[in-house]
């Protein structure tokens, strides 16, 4: 293993006196991103002020970070870019998918993905308002549905709840076999575990920069299109900076070439400068020992909690090839004793109904914090201390 | 007049040395920016990491930042939401227009609007793939083409190139007698001068924050529904956020009441947290004032060029009703022209094929950097010093 985890851990800001378990959702402050935010403030949009979109290369950063990324999903340079929501991205790649296949009526996705994922396909066919269906089945079951009436399988590799991990290379060759066209949401994978999306031939991949990659609250989302298809995509959010000379400020819109057109409009550059910052650590990570680190931590908290808890239930495959990096249990009580945790500084988070999530995030979380999780969950578990009306009451974000 | 002037200018980082004529394409650094941005980093990610949703407010900040800019637009509190880009709200706005008057085939807009704008209608009417037509007439015949088939009537009140101001409330109603949806983007309105959309009975209003109000480099956009229509809308953008229940993670998308709807996925938090700082200036300020100076150092503009340099061609409307914040000239060497006057420090923008702007933002410029403006400008056209090679070469931000 050449990664130094104590190294890297050494480069985050994590709450004091927390056992910081919840990465998954949002990962913590790292420390250089404060210092590259001033400069970004002070010396480029307060020196520079419009200059900063030449000078400081600001225009060009949903590029530059888009290569960033894409040496952490196996994609070449040039294939992937930055900017806007998860779920416009999902919606760019679902439009894309759809007008590819025009002769097919179905979007095959699973009752695992994340529900944005679903409600940006509803809003999309509700507005084509033509004979298109979403297809959501279980997990275990899309193979089972891949026929050639579906336009396009979308799935999330991992499972926002469970952790549960789809065979991304099998599945998207299965897929294809029926001429399918695929997107791979990348949400709980970008950063979590080692992805190949050139090497599976997925048309589409997108994902989220604010939970493995630690880009703070709102970071920007990513896309990736299949460079022999993104030339053909014709582009349902045609945005002027997805055009091929915004400034010449063309009555028409003619898309730019490749993954540039999935740009939309002005990207958010004190997002980016964050979402910057934060990427340098993986310079110094080899993603193979991210991986066996993660499973490691996962088993030590899986074996922990089976031994001292038994109430809770594994919601998470035991196997390390189909889990990504977190662990869930289900609880009937799940929430209050999230919240019983919280109290006593283990941070994991609740989803609904029943799930307890824990991020498993080598870069800053080792045994130390999987021993005291296991102890204080299994001391809140023996007393019942979850069993108080404060735990209850349900916040804004769960 | 109760609004200070000298004190709302002491409030923003102007670039050193420099007469700052381009707040129309994006705002200087308000200084309250630098210290909240700190917090939002330090106390907020930093300390509460997911807890920051729930206690740092940032899951309300689309709804209250909204009513903030509501309360500069003539907008109620509770409809208008923040997000995204203005390409996207644009989109959401068309989107929803159309399905109110599916029988109708037309979307009407001007030359004058903005590329952007007309380019997601393209986009919008290729993934349709419906008997749907983007109209684009000049500004001046927009009235004329108000008919039964138009949908929606697309307008931008004040043109980015030449600074033309729409009568809006009069086009709102000519188009609402004839049963036509309205938009207005409010780019360079909003924070730029009085607007009323509530009074004028829009259906819909979207706009961008970094402009006139001073948010930063790729700030959120805003979207405002007039409310007796807002629960009607089926979102094409159906994302979590704008669910009804984002967290109870159900499988089928059920849209939030009112404008609320409009959200779609993840607020970016560090630009919500610059604009909420850069709006506190708008507590000191009386629209109309702001209004009456921006019309005065215009015309302190207007006439000086005129006198000094007679090749330059005005391109706003001479009347103050008919122009909005900005004044612009046409040359056929308008891009050398620019250039040559960045190199000294006046700091306007050029906008293809051969407008010269310069924003007028009482907030902070006086008529120092108007006199200053013209004197330089006078010296560059007399000596036709702009004729260098250097001042012809290309930015790819123009």
């Amino acid at each position: 293993m050449t990664t130094d985890f104590a190294r890297t851990r050494s480069y985050f800001e994590l709450p004091e006196g927390v056992a910081y378990l919840d990465g998954n959702s949002l990962g913590p402050l790292p420390k250089a991103v404060t210092g590259t935010l001033d400069t970004t403030l002070r010396k480029e949009w307060g020196r520079m002020a419009i200059g900063g979109w030449n000078r400081a290369g600001w225009m060009e950063m949903p590029a530059r970070l888009g290569d960033r990324i894409g040496a952490l999903i196996g994609a070449a340079p040039g294939t992937v870019t930055l900017g806007d929501t998860l779920s416009i991205k999902v919606y760019q790649a679902l439009s894309a998918a759809i007008q590819m296949r025009p002769g097919r009526r179905k979007i095959l996705s699973d009752s695992g993905n994340f529900p944005s994922d679903l409600y940006m396909a509803q809003g999309l066919i509700d507005a084509l308002d033509r004979d298109l269906e979403l297809v959501v089945v279980d997990p275990e079951d899309v193979r089972d549905h891949l026929s050639e009436d579906v336009a396009t399988l979308m799935l999330t590799e991992v499972d926002y709840r469970t952790g549960r991990r789809h065979d991304m290379a099998a599945l998207t060759e299965a897929a294809h076999a029926d001429g399918i066209v695929t997107i791979w949401d990348l949400a709980h994978s970008a950063g979590a575990l080692p992805v190949d999306v050139a090497g599976c031939k997925t048309e589409f991949a997108v994902g989220c920069t604010y939970k493995y990659l630690n880009s703070g609250p709102g970071g920007p989302a990513f896309i990736y299109a299949r460079p022999d298809i993104a030339d053909g995509i014709r582009p349902a959010l045609a945005g002027w900076l997805g055009h091929d000379a915004p400034f010449a400020f063309e009555p028409d819109y003619r898309p730019a070439p490749g993954i540039a057109r999935m740009r939309v409009g002005t990207p958010p550059i004190l997002q980016m400068a964050a979402l910057d910052a934060a990427l340098d650590v993986w310079d110094e990570v080899d993603m193979d020992d991210l991986r066996a680190r993660a499973l490691e931590l996962g088993d030590r908290l899986i074996d922990g909690v089976a031994a001292a808890c038994p109430e809770l239930v594994l919601a998470t495959p035991r196997e390390p090839a189909r889990r990504g990096s977190q662990v869930s249990f289900r609880h009937p009580e799940g929430y209050a004793i999230m919240q019983a945790l919280i109290a006593r500084g283990v941070v994991g988070d609740f989803r609904a109904p029943d799930i307890l999530r824990f991020g498993i995030t080598p870069l800053y979380i080792g045994e130390g914090e999987i021993d005291r999780a296991v102890e204080i969950l299994s001391d809140i578990m023996a007393r019942k201390s979850y069993d108080r009306p404060e735990f209850r009451t349900r916040n804004a974000v769960t």
